[in-house]
């Protein structure tokens, strides 16, 4: 059933580091999801979305809809991602109450579905003359997208088609009302495109292929088209302003795009949308623009945590070099989407700067969204944090200093869910001759061209990688741009090989062990220097992780902290973080504090050795200020 | 009639660098302004102020009024402020056409009182039953305040008092309405308090004093009052939350303020009131709350050039140390109602710190309001610019590449020009026995205590200031906290003074010759380590004036420029500036750009010569990038 081409992205990781993140996900996250989106948490946020199905069948089967539709409009989408999540858990860790509870929930979701294919609670529950009225707002495509992906991900799982045919008959539905019927309209917020891309891959029922084409093809053709909508509708959610064509994507048609705006989540998912388009229909003049939007993001718009969408405003895009650390917005959901595009690069073009970037936005921004006990999670991830400012002033309200239990709008915690979870699908890759390894996540992994290999490595703390090949053949390892230095032995004999746009080619046969050494040193990362907010400043990496300093391991105060001119800085621990994160002992100096605002002396500067930890683990430890950029 | 106690403000200067600023005033800004008033300037914002009064005349007289109110509800003040800066011009430079101007206008606005003294041509023109219904957003008493400061100002420039008499009937109108009559209440937006104090001091008329009072200690004590207002009426403004006490700074009794909170102009000119009151009643408690507010202010709060008001929402204080450049709101007549406020502090006490605060808004912030050529105003003063950012991204829509000619909202650019017309009332004060020279400003003074002074100085571009003591006296001269050095000759003999906060003083007899000399080096000023925004870099100054870096002299880019390490900065030529203005030629290195948005590579440094010009010129040469902290 499956038409993948270029790289077929299989493989789920089960040890490490990962390893132990998708347990996290499996243990806790996943039933904390599900006691949420059941009402079943004291004193969280009320979801009610499981409720709104239950609540929609009993419209649909003539009843009131007991206490009716309640939540954001894309409420729906919370269930299709957290049966997502469960489908990656499930491969990884089979556990019947799970799948027995996932296939309840596919139970109630399919009572919800109208005779028509139609499915969606907001406007089964009530307003059913509202349907498809409101694409700019009513997030009806963007609700319907989730679900595909969750009933693609649990057919894959567990092997179930129930849900699939749902979702095939509901894009049946939306193919009839697009394309037979001829209403116009593309999606407010992107998500169906990659939806139907991935639900022809999974089922090949081409009108899926071609209703995604349709919505990439007629978006922004027409930029009028949400303020037409607007006048024949009477309602509106949150009064959008169809206008604002840079936070719709929709100034142009998609493929003349160049500058990445707007909404960052939004953006991602359609230019994810775009790229599997592209790569399955070997659409170069799609690429292309996929290409400049890349570049307009890696290149110009982006965090160094790979976090993206500058403001709060809006939650978008800027302007180029407008990166200020700490009114960041850096959505956690809009780097798992800039994970979802690097992807779908890679099927177009083997190239490691996707996995590189891919590699960034995990370890830092979606790692970051989540509290080390997977309990809370930031949806905003600032690169600097002032307790006093940060969460206070008004242009700061939005870069909360300790991340919140449970949003009213519940888009973050299951992308981070479901992302984790299928980890293994951006770290291995292959097409027909060779088998992938973007990224460093131990566990075993097989490849449908037959390779079969399994990866031990502690990255992102260790940097070693070893491969040992159980069925042989063509193989590629990726080696990161960051590692200035690298070494590969094939059973223990160096190997020259000289990495071809980011990736080394092996042919490996059964009972190989290829051993790749990266580079562990620290390195100072300096920010272009027309990033004006970064002035005078440099931060630390070491592998794939940023580092930031705390108030909690440095005084309290990491504001007057600049690296030391050559000043060393050597791997720690750090006080109240798990064994296993390695934190940096850094030579750096303390400037003095006059006290006052302003002074012509020139502050004191003493060494000190302070301390770094990797980004994403920051605000575990209680509040207190934090910083990636500090002076040098 | 003079009731002054304390240091009784008064002289006025003529002539050199504040002198020609203030011919710029009479010739350029005044005459365009009352174009704008009366709508004779094509292509400029319509602005119907004067029609307004007109069209009330005419309701009151039982016509239709005409083509009715226009404008905000703050209209009136513009003419106000128009009528003050006029009368101060006309001190300095009598003009028998624009006095005749100014009676026009004051013949019409008299004509606008109704019969019981009520003037307010918003609610005379239109909706006469929601009068005093709505302090918190009709501007009323902020009206009426601007009105009484051009009525004051306009008797002691040219000794009439229609204006005056006018506006004495409308305060014994609100004295009636808020004393007499008991109605709760007090402005939203403060300026009738710091007004009625100089209506007290220019009449002598107690009920303005105890009017003035009454607003003061009123206000807070019953925070709830907007809201209790907001449910008596059914009409509003602006929706402007009743509940948000810190922009209103009536969240509890003013004398129980410490932190400097809320719309900055509103802030400042509450203390301005509060603080002229303290000295006058000789109000301790009042005064150490006046005191809290300054250090507030001056110690956490302000930008280096003496902006104030961090953010555009709400154009208000935010946070201690949250003094960001770039986003800066710093408005002009907010820098204009903090040295109102200093020089009211001034009347408390002496102490140099108050005048330093004036000088370093004045020549920095309230300049750089204007265009050098008296044409286009800015009311929002950034330290940096970044074009392609400023002005574009959401965050920085407010902080514009370039000066407008003339907005909606008027207030800056008439807050220029009386600040301007009248500097004498600020470098210039007196108590009985002694003169006070706070700023350096050329030409003759009179003091009313008998005390007659010729000043002459290149300030602050020349650091040599000559006194001839024309009348003899206690004289006091102020030396900047800014100046490390200075020396002191009386008729050219070495005086070994010591300042007693900030001042020496001397025993001056008919025909002596005082120089005082200042420290003319430039300095380069730190930022506290607790301004996030600024870690690592640095300004330079030079006397009062801060300087910046613009691209138009700098190869177009400022971004990479740091100061290199005990590089020199000496004075100047600027291109394209006026050849008064010094600017500073700098030992600067500029940062190579790898083109990456990060990289682990380095940068090279390489020794340039950079040019700075003092920031109040900035933006006069196009637009272009500029900062004032560079790298260090």
């Amino acid at each position: 059933m499956c038409v993948q081409k270029g790289i077929a992205l299989s493989g789920y990781v089960s040890d490490g580091f990962i390893g132990s993140y998708q347990k996290l996900i499996t243990d806790t996250v996943i039933p904390y999801q599900y006691d949420i989106l059941n009402d079943r948490k004291e004193g969280a946020e009320k979801s009610h979305a499981v409720q709104n199905f239950i609540n929609a069948a009993d419209v649909l089967k003539g009843g009131n809809g007991n206490d009716g539709f309640y939540g954001m409009v894309f409420q729906d989408s919370d269930v299709g991602k957290w049966i997502e999540a469960a489908a990656y858990s499930l491969i990884n860790s089979p556990d019947k109450e799970l799948e027995a509870a996932a296939d309840r929930l596919i139970d109630i979701i399919a009572a919800a579905q109208d005779t028509d294919g139609y499915l969606n609670t907001r406007f089964t529950v009530t307003d059913k003359d509202k349907r498809w009225t409101n694409l700019l707002e009513a997030h009806e495509l963007y609700c319907a997208g989730h679900l595909m992906e969750g009933a693609c991900a649990y057919y894959e799982a567990v092997g179930k088609d129930k849900f699939l045919k749902v979702m095939l008959k509901n894009a049946e539905h939306i193919y009839r009302h697009f394309i037979t019927e001829g209403h116009e309209g593309y999606p407010g917020h992107p998500e169906i495109e990659l939806a139907l891309m991935r639900m022809y891959r999974t089922t090949g029922d081409s009108r899926c292929l071609e209703l995604a084409k349709h919505f990439i093809d007629t978006r922004g053709v027409d930029p009028y088209f949400y303020a037409k909508e607007k006048e024949k509708r009477n309602w509106t959610v949150w009064g959008n302003d169809p206008y604002n064509f840079d936070y719709q994507q929709n100034g142009r048609p998609v493929r003349e795009l160049s500058d990445a705006t707007g909404h960052a989540v939004r953006a991602v998912y359609l230019y994810t949308g775009m790229a599997d388009l592209a790569a399955l229909t070997r659409d170069t003049e799609l690429f292309a623009a996929c290409r400049r939007l890349w570049e307009s993001i890696t290149g110009k718009r982006m965090y160094i945590t790979g976090g993206i969408g500058t403001t709060v405003q809006g939650e978008a895009f800027t302007a180029d070099y407008d990166l200020p650390p700490d009114t960041a917005y850096a959505e956690t959901c809009a780097s798992v989407g800039l994970m979802f595009f690097a992807a779908k690069m890679l099927e177009n073009e083997i190239n490691g700067e996707y996995a590189d970037i891919m590699e960034r936005a995990f370890y830092n921004t979606v790692l970051a969204g989540m509290q080390l006990d997977g309990k809370r999670f930031f949806y905003v991830n600032p690169l600097e944090c002032v307790p006093g400012i940060s969460g206070v002033s008004p242009t700061h309200r939005h870069d909360l200093t300790a991340r919140p239990g449970w949003y009213a709008c519940a888009c973050c915690p299951p992308n981070v869910a479901r992302l984790i979870g299928s980890f293994g699908k951006y770290a291995y890759g292959e097409n027909r001759d060779t088998a992938f390894c973007h990224l460093y996540a131990g566990g075993t992994v097989s490849f449908e061209n037959g390779v079969r290999l399994e990866c031990k490595t502690a990255f992102p703390y260790g940097f070693d990688v070893d491969y040992n090949i159980i069925s042989g053949g063509r193989i590629a390892v990726r080696i990161p741009s960051w590692s200035r230095d690298f070494s590969l032995t094939l059973n223990g004999e160096k190997i020259n090989a000289v990495p071809e746009k980011g990736y080394v080619y092996l042919d490996a046969r059964n009972g190989d062990r290829i051993t790749l050494r990266l580079d562990d040193s620290v390195r100072v990362i300096y920010p272009s220097p027309k990033i004006a907010s970064l002035s005078g400043r440099a931060a630390l990496m070491r592998g794939a992780l940023v580092y930031c300093f705390e108030g909690v391991d440095n005084d309290g105060d990491v504001l007057s902290l600049s690296l030391a001119e050559k000043g060393e800085a050597v791997p720690c621990r750090a006080e109240g973080l798990p064994e296993d994160v390695t934190a940096l002992s850094v030579e750096c100096l303390r400037s003095s504090d006059s006290g006052s605002l302003y002074t012509d002396v020139p502050p004191t500067l003493t060494k000190i050795k302070a301390t770094a930890v990797p980004y994403y683990t920051w605000a575990n430890r209680g509040v207190n200020q934090m910083r990636v950029f500090i002076g040098r």
